[in-house]
């Protein structure tokens, strides 16, 4: 019973992440020998002005 | 000091979502013999395209 | 798919865990209308030099 | 490579936001000696009728 | 910056969790296009009396 | 009532740990304006076959 949670910062498209979702869980089900159905995945966009690095959030360094 | 993190998946009523939270508190602090003020509660909708079960969205399989 | 995360601070017995997780899933599969398979509940006894209140860990308040 | 997660209540204007990652930054720095593009900070304002304290959220306790 | 969070049934061995964390570096890299050092992943075995499926502990149904 | 959970590389001396928290608080309490005792901190050291950069564990780049 894999949960996966993923944050990852805002700004892809909704094929990329139905790609993602599609790959991690393959790839979890296949080293991992659980049925698919078992896995979970919680993808998050983080907001730019919620996620920093170096104590500066991305919104600050990439304007 | 007990945590509580719930992630559900989004659609329910305000009114349901007082009832489960009063309800889980006080199931905790019951089982743990905690005190109500020391009980805190996240609870957050996950949106349908941010979960997925099986490498498919939510939103892919609910359309 | 409701997921639950509880950290709690660590000393309870197997029993009253057991008992803790059964109320858990019965509360959320009668509030929000899921089937009891579909409830994951992880609960995570936090050690008392991991958890801070104030600035300082139990084990330094409660030694 | 400290992740550190902050969950606050929803109200901080950005001023404030931005003063405390570069705040919180700056400690992980100097007390666990780690270079600070290796500090990864997500803040999080959780909305008023998603944080519940004693069974009650504060949208509840605070209207 | 993705943070990747698995919580997996204990049970796996080193060889194992290695070409996971390879996986799913390479897949996140590619889907996502960003470089692998950014790439952060936390793989968390959890015990069995530790993770419950409709309210029973691993540990209950699988003596 | 913020909640800050913090992963860290295992390897720090309960000294160290122990101004973190406190000195984390402070910062929290002036820059939020918040009670001290409304700030709950969870420290977790990770192990370093646990933590992986890049799609390796750390346990494997620093042998």
């Amino acid at each position: 019973m894999p949960m996966i949670q993923v944050n990852v910062l805002a700004g892809h498209t909704a094929e990329e992440k139905r790609k993602f979702v599609a790959d991690i869980a393959r790839v979890t089900a296949e080293d991992f020998n659980v049925p698919m159905d078992k896995i979970w995945i919680q993808l998050i966009e983080m907001p730019h002005d919620e996620f920093a690095v170096g104590g500066k959030f991305i919104s600050e360094t990439r304007p």
